[in-house]
């Protein structure tokens, strides 16, 4: 199990938080999902390797964007 | 037919205009509702007399609420 750390742009609420989760957790392998609205981390535990462009992907089909690292 | 708008607090975003629209949609006599997030302008319209506090009961179900006018 490892947790990974990205920071999303855009979240201003809630519903938005619930957004990004609902995505994020049909990407493979991810497990959970923690969405901090204010500051934009979004640290997601996965029990497998997990790609990157999924979940820059996922993110984006939310309606939101993955800041740069 | 008329319109009534009110002004609404706390809405951020897209989802929380579809939060507030959903849920004054099944106020009795409301047939549309157009929301404008920046402002937090709700404009009603109805086919009948709409009740006040039923307005105000259905935004804060939405987990808004409506501004003194």
């Amino acid at each position: 199990m490892s947790d990974t750390t990205y920071q999303v742009s855009g979240m201003t609420c809630g519903h938005c938080a619930t957004a990004v989760t609902e995505e994020l957790l049909t990407v493979a392998g991810v497990t959970n999902v923690a969405v901090e609205v204010e500051s934009g981390f979004v640290t997601i535990t996965s029990d497998a390797p997990v790609s990157d462009a999924a979940v820059r992907a996922a993110v984006e089909e939310a309606g939101y964007q993955v800041l740069p690292a």
